[in-house]
């Protein structure tokens, strides 16, 4: 497969992607930027009771912004490559509470390789507080 | 605060802290062990429809299985301190698919240091096989 | 102790004490920059013989870039809270071969709090190629 | 290429490319046991003064450490591909200050796949104290 032949993914690709996977639409993810020129994708999340940490807390469990990240990176990627891709690991540093705030995660590749890509991915509040970072390794090899 | 003061968490201390954690409620985590000398925590976590990565297709999300191993760790490294921690960093490597089964979460404390502590975690499929494996890091720093 | 208490350092305070570490000696970094303001640290480390994956390759060994990423990271948020530090836990990913280049770091602050601080790392080959990136995690906390 | 052809590798074998890798030599890298039904590589580093983290206090430097990770992770997955392997990523826990010692390493394989390898690394003192930990991605694609 030569280069010029990969489409990369659109906003609405991505979209369509994750709206037919169960747990990533219960991740309420909606892509709000897909740049392949920038190689950067950008998803937003609103919070719901089922993601609290604590009950009436309203800060974000831990464990749903690693999977924010880890869907954003691979739609990063996947939109380089033009599918989705198996993660093969990924790393997230907690950086301050998510509370009472949707969240704005902005994904920028750092390498689309042919085996694999790695993507960084910035997890933000409305406010523009950086809030968690992840760094994530996707497969990138065609199977077929 | 000197280090007999610590009083350890059993398997019903923690099965508690997480049945009031509307996310870890969310993520069905049934406490199967927590043994202060092996310093090992064990966790079961049943599939749902809400988990899949693809209608139908029974295979976990990866973030699902990455929330799992964050809690899952937490509570190890937490078990030897006697409460909940903040989470300050954890790496997720999936090995296999994890399909139309249950997840044993295995979690040894590795460090239990003053500051911060570090677990592994393994997870399983119910015959024993190896699905993915994580590794956090959890701040025990004593802020009162 | 408060905030205003700390004296970041500057590039020439960085590169008085790595020339006091056998190893960091051994690495040969010099410190190009020392930003407070963008929390940005600048280190460049020339090839030597005694750096090589196979002998006569010119191919940095990936330990001596992972070493490199250490150290670099380390400064930049020991800049931040003006000593050198701890390290907690980092990763590094390897994008592309380190051939016959000088390497320059760059390392940026992500998050410097009371008890953790968090960098990224840039590695480039002298032409501006990414080569390398590392993210850190160094212990801040004041033990004194 | 089927699963029969693989000749795993021996610890002459691995010493052997040890010792043409010229940072794999200053390492002072001793192979002592390789064993592919256990899929463990264990390997042993004597200090020396340039491993100094700072001069006189015979501590190890991080970079050192993290260096003989990656390289006891590499041959370890190495051994059961048959060949040394790209690292595609690494991370290192430090647990203890590595201090007056020799480094005694041991890496088990957790999944040694067509495409990636996973191997954990544990780093002891000479009294079996653990120092440090690691976790490694290596690319074991076969390009030919």
């Amino acid at each position: 497969m030569s280069k010029t032949e990969v489409t990369t993914l659109t906003a609405a690709d991505i979209q369509k992607m994750l709206d037919v996977s169960p747990f990533n639409l219960f991740l309420g993810l909606t892509v709000m930027d897909a740049d392949p020129v920038k190689q950067e994708v950008t998803m937003r999340s609103a919070m719901r009771p089922e993601f609290e940490r604590r009950p009436g807390s309203k800060q974000w469990h831990g464990g749903v912004i690693a999977s924010v990240i880890d869907t954003v990176g691979d739609f990063a990627v996947g939109m380089m490559v033009g599918r989705g891709l198996p993660t093969v690991n990924f790393r997230v540093d907690y950086l301050r509470p998510a509370v009472d705030t949707a969240l704005v995660a902005v994904s920028r590749v750092r390498r689309a390789g042919k085996s694999v890509g790695v993507a960084d991915v910035d997890v933000f509040d409305e406010k523009g507080s950086l809030l968690a970072i992840g760094r994530g390794t996707y497969s990138t090899l065609d199977t077929k």
